[in-house]
């Protein structure tokens, strides 16, 4: 029996993380290859709380169908929360979705036609790749330094390339953790503007700031009318209740919601209901300080093992927030052949090879995620880690 | 400032029932016109309940990511439901979405070209054709009859039209109520096997039958390898917690994963492991039986009154479980015309015509939703929409 698949199809794939995660979910393996939170920074009693009160007072409302644009009390709360980061915005620029990995999906189907180009940071985040992909786009990298992407050779790619969509994680990026300055973030708002590409600001680490002041985000230059700023709330409360949000130009907006409507109605009421709760009941500020807390105590404990431990022809730079930090081996090494060796040592990463969506991939470099395991798990896994590189990098 | 959207936005709208159901929700208005389940049908003590042990045993894994596919003992719960109902089918044959309407948005995604034809039912439910119009489908209207799609009919056409995707809502069918008899079931999976086009079997509704006995589904038949059967926990559960299933070949599940991975990750861990645990604690039978007995007198007295207050040149037939009744005014009357003098009655209904993809609409046709309102407000509006078709009608 053989299905006959749409034309799309060919470009979906499951998602290479996805695949190398499952050999390095092994009993004992120390893994730093996911990009999951700690779970210890979940707030499990003050989300039971809210889940109960929403169930005892508004129990019918919660398990009711909902609009499809989000619950209006949660869009308010965003709407004030993104006016706080320098956004011009109100309830009605603001969409609520499953996940903000739904954004990037809901974003590619209105607005790309099969090979329309995309601009991506190099290496970018997959799942956005993965993402416009199914709508079958081209990609464009444009390359990156210690800053983020580089918005000279930016302009140059857009105006030759003419591109449908500009994609960016400027904040904490991941893979590689590197923070877009303000200057540049002014020049890719005003890029955006000049040659009318939507930008897709894609923000899920910059609340998990462990150090130095916050950065204006995209959309808060002026263009910015030119960019969707997305979030969610999985780095700060919870993934597992799939949560996110886009704020945008209305009429974006309402083509997001007209997506919605026609792919999941709309994000789960209970979830929405019981977020706004939390959020309205407790110190979201004191919640972030206590997991930027635990995750610098990570980051530092890493560092620290990684200049012990790791050969010293090994590069890597201290990210200032989120989740990630990105090593380059040595040229000539090869990061996922030696992923299997690793895991043979307990030990898990992610190569950096399939971060690569539009050019030769750096075989060379790899991921290594520190907000998932503890201080005692970072220590005896970079060891392991260190011992390998050092055996095969001699 | 324009954007530019992609060609498949052109086809994409908002729901017309959704544009409808906004102006039925003024203060005083009884609605027959949405599809929302009773709220006193929610088990809302059980589901806290369930919430709170999963939130205090299980609270790190409930918060947490979780797979694309979904909550796996949830699966294996769907799968064991589905062999009670006769569909040959394991865990992994299962995928959870969140809710159904999912499932027709990425069963487009996977299946559908631009200009690829899906054969439905003609009238048909309107959210269908909203998702695979996103795909840019084209669609060929299988007639019906008090039996639900004219299989003679469909075998002809499906010769004729090559078509990728057959659609069908087999029980207590949605706008017209119609239940498709075994001996139909089993010549749409034939069909489908013999030109080799998969159907999606979307049944919402089969739990809620009021009398006589269950039919299989299609699924069930031999050819059911092409069937995607399809069905959700809203109508027997809970609409807002956003959880649905598909049943299918294992490299169909596959695909449909793919796609989840690239949309919204994963559906909400949380309701999916509260629902297992409701499922794992509470008599579901007893509780759909409790739905039942509600809807049956929501109906019946539909029926009666209708048959009272209704002009005698109105045709109905009366379900056997579901959620609407589809009336049919005498030919020349204007549904859609009728209904903002309804809503200044303070009744309301959806006119028939939208649900029209790929024919001429019969305008003289609406549709009533009985489960959403109480016996007292079904009197009460009944009346009143009797009153103005006596007065409208003559």
């Amino acid at each position: 029996m053989k299905f006959h698949y749409a034309d799309r199809v060919a470009g979906m794939q499951s998602s290479a993380i996805r695949e190398i995660l499952k050999i390095t979910q092994q009993p004992d393996v120390i893994s730093f290859a996911g990009g999951m939170p700690a779970p210890d920074t979940f707030p499990v009693a003050e989300l039971r709380e809210a889940v109960n009160y929403i169930l005892t007072e508004h129990g019918a409302e919660a398990l009711q169908y909902g609009v499809s644009e989000g619950y209006a009390p949660l869009r308010a709360w965003i709407a004030e929360r993104m006016q706080g980061k320098g956004m011009d915005c109100k309830p009605e620029n603001i969409f609520i979705s499953a996940g903000s990995q739904q954004v990037l999906d809901f974003t590619g189907k209105i607005f790309l036609n099969p090979g329309d180009k995309v601009m991506v940071e190099s290496p970018v985040y997959l799942a956005a790749v993965q993402a416009f992909r199914a709508y079958q786009a081209e990609f464009v990298a444009v390359p990156a330094d210690n800053q983020g992407m580089d918005t000279t050779a930016l302009a140059e790619k857009v105006a030759a390339a003419n591109p449908k969509l500009i994609y960016i994680n400027p904040t904490f990026e991941n893979p590689r953790g590197t923070t877009l300055p303000a200057e540049r973030r002014a020049k890719v708002a005003q890029i955006a503007a000049a040659y009318q590409v939507p930008v897709i600001e894609d923000d899920p680490y910059g609340e998990l700031r462990f150090e130095g002041p916050p950065l204006p985000p995209l959309k808060s230059f002026p263009g910015g009318e030119w960019v969707i700023h997305m979030s969610s709330f999985s780095k700060i409360i919870s993934p597992g209740l799939r949560v996110g949000w886009a704020v945008a130009d209305t009429d974006i907006i309402r083509k997001l919601t007209m997506a919605k409507q026609a792919s999941d109605v709309h994000t789960n009421s209970l979830a929405q209901q019981a977020i706004h709760r939390y959020l309205s009941t407790n110190d979201l500020a004191a919640h972030i300080r206590r997991i930027t807390d635990i995750y610098r105590v990570h980051r530092d404990t890493m560092l620290a093992e990684m200049e012990t431990h790791f050969p010293a022809a090994c590069k890597w730079r201290k990210p200032a927030g989120g989740m990630f930090i990105w090593v380059a081996l040595p040229p000539g090494a090869d990061a996922t052949a030696l992923l299997s060796k690793a895991v043979a040592e307990k030990v898990a990463f992610v190569p950096g090879a399939p971060f690569y969506a539009a050019e030769r991939a750096a075989e060379n470099t790899l991921r290594l995620n520190f907000s998932n395991s503890s201080p005692d798990q970072i220590r005896i896994g970079i060891r392991r880690l260190g011992m390998l590189l050092r055996q095969e990098l001699g």
